[in-house]
């Protein structure tokens, strides 16, 4: 994303989120200010990973629809943060990246005015919900107004709404997976299903895909394009699996206990049940009181039986071959770019080596990619 | 409504429905089809009052925009449901009128597949947070779709948008309420607020607001609507209060006591803590354990203190002035036998005999509602 797309799509982030702070007219409560602010902060300091990607293949594609384009991309920005609130009540995260949640945020305050810890806790998953919805339907309406001609609005329209409906189904999964046996191979196929369905979709196949229906892409590209978005939206989760284990807390902001303590049936669990590891494993998985000490043996089991390696595997494997579509399918050179640009981003974030594909002259780009990693 | 406009209406919803079952395409993982199977069965069996009022005030001014009335009526019929399977989230309800909510059942399948209850619990919490978000954007989409001129779905939009952020400032400062000090005038004032905000918007103004303007009414015609809705709604919500507490649970479909145990900051309650009753009444308020002897007791504190009569008279005082406000602004008489029926719709909800303004000549629209409460 060049700067000046950086500074247009932040600006039109700001003039939706103050289009919303005045949207019901004068009001005899304070709540709206509240949930509006709060969402409000819940949008800033992102990286803008999807506005990017959005924007690189509209341009990449030789799209000219730059306004329609930082409209868009604003508005996937609105629909992340209204699915990062929304996950955190479902998840029951208070903290995220190191910082209080929406939910846990007001929660905080509410205890400072002297609230009881389970209602503070219900009051902050309340707003988690209606601040989502309110950026579900902001985001809705951004592309709905955006300076394109009809038909592409309604293309994006269809778009924005069947990735919400497979979101929705790949997030309920995910809590639905933590409930039932926690092994097995199909444990394993449904772990990955939740990652292409609950994070590669929308972050990875819509804004490529907007960015491509924007610049008038054939049917082939728009393929290839799905293609590639599932496969590095699938090894993204991959290495985000890893991440909440094996990551440094400092950098990821989260605890690398969480997703122990929970049990989550991640692709990294879901293989350790296939393996020798698993019923020394199994004991040490959610629970609420397990320590440092109890995760660095759940830690242990899980290289020594392989699995970390396996993940890591896969999730290599998902991103080298999306580089390998992308080269299969003679996209642009500007588009190559951008999605190594994004793999690049991947790796980084799983703070993993692996020599990128960014071409020499992609420098400057790649020294963005610097700057942090899909937020 | 006429039977003609109720299967247009039923069609429609159906439709919608169908559509979002195929939204996403194929997905590798069951949780869509349960998902929108739930939402579905949500939508089914309403009074469809909504609907009725839509069309109602769209007839009534002369509207000949039939399709996309009725598309817009289904919509809101759409958005209801997913306000109601977000506030079963939010306000923990298991059941709703007498069979599980969609987070109910959700929870209580799970349990038969051998969740424990924690977890099936939070299982059907993320299934109602998302299927409203579902059932949001189709809501939204539906009004984009129908087939009025642009200019009048801008305005439909813009209202949906207003309506949907108003409501969830209702819905939020509703559990805010419930945190805070349960006594003073400041609360009743929050508390008829709520009332508004929650209810009367997106119940009442919405629905004759959107058929107001999809019959291109004047802004005199539409300011009258506002005033006339927003009475209608605070007076349903504070029957609403009352049957929340002195109900016949086997019409209402709910328990007389859950509004009590959970010690819901309802107007009547707020009134209650400005009486002499409120010494003894307080310590009944909020407890799990409440039992039906307690719960007498609490109701005979409300009556005998004077904060039933003083609610009845309030909700009372709200319908009538709408039926004021609609002679005072001429409204045409077909919409005025709309409001009155709503509004003896209200009074049946809350079982209470007052007599009616219905004129005579509108007998078989009142046998109408003998069929039905808002729901």
């Amino acid at each position: 994303m060049t700067t000046a797309h950086q500074h247009a799509v932040e600006g039109e982030i700001q003039r939706l989120l103050s289009l919303g702070a005045t949207r019901p007219g004068a009001l005899p409560l304070p709540d709206h200010h509240d949930l509006w602010d709060a969402f409000s902060r819940a949008s800033d300091g992102g990286k803008r990973f999807r506005p990017s990607l959005l924007l690189s293949a509209h341009q990449a594609l030789g799209g000219t629809r730059e306004p329609a384009a930082v409209q868009v991309a604003a508005a996937l920005e609105l629909l992340h943060t209204a699915l990062v609130v929304q996950d955190d009540v479902i998840d029951g995260d208070q903290v995220r990246r190191g910082v209080p949640s929406l939910p846990g945020g007001i929660a905080a305050d509410a205890r400072r005015r002297g609230a009881g810890p389970a209602e503070a806790r219900r009051l902050g998953e309340a707003a988690g919900i209606l601040a989502g919805d309110l950026g579900l339907i902001a985001a809705m309406r951004a592309i709905a107004r955006c300076e394109a001609p009809a038909p592409v609005i309604e293309r994006l329209l269809d778009l924005f709404e069947s990735t919400l409906h497979a979101t929705a189904a790949g997030e309920l999964a995910d809590v639905r997976l933590q409930l039932g046996p926690a092994h097995g191979s199909v444990v394993l196929r449904e772990a990955l299903a939740v990652a292409e369905l609950k994070t590669a979709l929308y972050s990875f196949q819509l804004p490529l895909r907007a960015g491509a229906l924007l610049a008038d892409a054939s049917p082939e590209v728009l393929a290839a394009l799905d293609e590639i978005g599932s496969l590095l939206g699938i090894g993204f989760q991959l290495f985000d699996d890893l991440l909440g284990v094996f990551g440094d807390e400092r950098r990821t902001g989260k605890s690398a206990l969480g997703d122990l303590r929970e049990g989550k049936r991640t692709a990294l669990i879901a293989h350790a049940s296939t393996t020798d590891s698993w019923d020394a494993l199994q004991p040490l998985l959610g629970r609420e009181d397990l320590d440092e000490a109890g995760a660095r043996r759940a830690r242990d089991l899980l290289t020594s039986g392989g699995s970390r390696a396996w993940v890591e595997d896969l999730a290599r494997w998902h991103v080298t071959s999306a580089a390998e579509a992308a080269e299969r399918h003679e996209l642009p050179p500007g588009l190559a770019v951008a999605l190594d640009l994004a793999t690049a981003e991947i790796l980084r974030a799983a703070d993993l080596t692996l020599p990128t594909t960014v071409p020499a002259d992609a420098a400057p780009v790649r020294r963005r990619a610097e700057e942090g990693l899909p937020a």
